[in-house]
């Protein structure tokens, strides 16, 4: 049967549908919640519907493929996630899973339809637990003491969902069983739907470096401190902010700095602030861009002639990941006319290092994401699993 | 007897031994509580063995002078406050308390001291409540609702230490007893000390205008959203602070800004400000730079080109106080060789629209106020009491 917006807008809306809070105020699926699985299993029995066969990897991950695809031939996998931020939007991750569905209701592709277990980290204080556990980029260990509000962990949260963390040696997420990866994906960004663009071939997932800055000046009276004799944090952090937007502005090429979290103390309308801290979250799909950046916020922090004691503390320092090229050529000979950068973390940047891995992401409207205003184009969605369908048949 | 330093040292010592706190941890003496009253009885006793009386008003105001002094006589005014804000220092107030008695100690003098009953607004929310109910310029029914931590209104809480408001009306303050006021106060700021000035004789006290200023940008993807497509609070936030610092070191004589407080929402480290809220604090001696200031800041609030809304509330408006310039000559005459604007407030300030009043500064340790670490020497303060006894006696 042929491809169906339709269709895809059906299993958005009904996916959206499934939410712990009301919907009126947004979408909220935390992983192993009841909505969560009723969502898992809605994919899974339409999948059933289009004579498609699934399995539940120990990490609690679905693979879905046609029940006519041969045990062992070569295919691609696509895939993202269900799970979803507190009060989120209706396309974040859903997406990436129901236009892979809607290319599986085509008819026998090789194809295989994965639904990470967990990705947007807000249940359990750690994002990408599912594709992590999968690749062994995270072990039972390291995850045990991240709990979710009814203090479990994974292991035990997932119990009843298929986790079984002492077979996933066993079962190792095998690489040689796929051509390679491609995400779809919102932008969550505003710049495609800004440029009128649909589509847009992901060539690098963002690197990110975080920095904890800390200013330490002298807390004094407002009326009896002539300007000259004062030590103030809160000006020196303004300094440093100027200069950072400077920074990215002047870096380019997808650069982007952010000061998103800041505290001053004492905070009083009538005190010279004394100690502001703040941090800096700093990210670039080109990792000498992410250094010259790291450099100048250390000179920016350690610059002379201020009276004010500046610590500058990495807190995080995460590498880009650049998607396959070749994955990236044939999505561009598949009909997308334009290449992007990521700013945000996807499961494709866990799988990179395993498999060769792309994006494709769809065009957010105004970029609004984590929030239940986030809107995607069902055209824009059935454009990406046209171009799904043509690479995977190709 | 001659004017002994060791006198007014040993009168310091003994009513910060008054605390409601632990004097290592600093000096606790909230109006009407049992260490501001015991700081009360210690001055009252002091001064009846220089043979003086005393009368407390009926907001609980005391009036010392000698026993002596015919009661038409004409004389001068000198004091300050005994409360303290929590775990301050042993200068503040307390200065222009002991250094009248120390004068009132080398016998007649056409000298009356006075404890306003309350200065620093800690207790009850309120500053400057004995000198504003002595001069009218507050009424029992303006000050009914600040109240103290055991809920209880400056009436009733005073009620055992002299004060009964109904009497107020028939006991007026009455200016014309008085030649002027002269209140000896800590500088609270750096720049005496920093110049090697001991007094100085204070020639206004500045105004105060504040504000709160309310940014609503966008909150975003600290990693999808590019440079160009943010709507960022906290960085608008900065432009204006920075902005403010130049404004005020161009507008210079004493002129002061101060962002003391700022909240940043939702103040996370990947997520960009959407909404910032801050206040501003201007302050100075001329009338003329308060408004000019205002004027600026205005500007700076709805310059145009920015994709984040501001709103600039006004939420105070104090105008300056300028001393009587017959005063500060005599101050000049009796010795002192500088002169400053006081940028912090005092009962100086309530007082001066009544009569003829100046202000003595000594000078403040590295500005330290509002403190354990506060220090004046008690050279300087010694200082400040001759030439207090050379004007009253010329």
């Amino acid at each position: 049967m042929p491809l169906s917006p339709d269709r895809i807008s059906r299993d958005i809306e009904t996916i959206a549908g499934f939410s712990e809070s009301p919907p009126t105020i947004g979408h909220s699926r935390p992983t192993f919640s009841p909505s969560w699985a009723k969502a898992r299993d809605y994919i899974i029995t339409q999948a059933k519907q289009a004579n498609c066969t699934h399995r539940i990897d120990s990490a609690g991950n679905v693979f879905i493929h046609h029940a006519s695809l041969p045990e062992n031939q070569k295919r691609w996998l696509s895939g993202s996630h269900i799970d979803s931020v507190p009060t989120g939007g209706k396309y974040d991750g859903v997406i990436g899973i129901v236009a892979p569905l809607e290319v599986l209701r085509q008819g026998p592709v090789p194809l295989e339809l994965v639904i990470w277990a967990e990705e947007e980290g807000t249940t359990f204080g750690l994002g990408m637990i599912g594709s992590r556990l999968a690749v062994g980029a995270a072990t039972p260990a390291s995850i045990a003491n991240f709990l979710n509000r009814d203090k479990e962990n994974f292991a035990e949260a997932g119990r009843n969902f298929g986790v079984g963390l002492d077979a996933l040696e066993s079962e190792r997420f095998n690489p040689a069983n796929y051509h390679g990866l491609i995400e779809i994906h919102a932008e969550q960004g505003p710049a495609m739907w800004a440029e009128g663009i649909s589509n847009a071939a992901v060539t690098a997932i963002a690197g990110r470096k975080q920095f904890h800055v800390s200013l330490t000046g002298q807390a004094n009276h407002a009326g009896s401190t002539p300007m000259a004799y004062r030590r103030d944090a809160l000006v020196e952090a303004a300094r440093i902010i100027t200069s950072l937007q400077r920074m990215a502005h002047e870096l380019g090429a997808g650069t982007v700095a952010t000061v998103g979290k800041i505290d001053c103390v004492p905070n009083a309308i009538n005190v010279i602030p004394g100690v502001v801290r703040f941090t800096i979250d700093l990210r670039s799909p080109d990792s000498a861009k992410l250094a010259a950046g790291e450099q100048r916020i250390r000179n920016f922090t350690t610059e002379g002639g201020s009276s004010v004691g500046v610590t500058c503390q990495p807190t995080e320092d995460q590498p880009p990941v650049a998607m396959d090229p070749t994955i990236v050529q044939r999505l561009v000979d598949a009909g997308v006319s334009h290449r992007t950068a990521s700013g945000a973390l996807h499961d494709a940047a866990i799988l990179a290092p395993h498999l060769p891995t792309a994006m494709l992401f769809v065009a957010s409207k105004d970029g609004i994401s984590h929030n239940p205003a986030e809107f995607s184009r069902i055209e824009d969605i059935a454009e990406a699993a046209t171009v799904l369908d043509r690479l995977v048949r190709t």
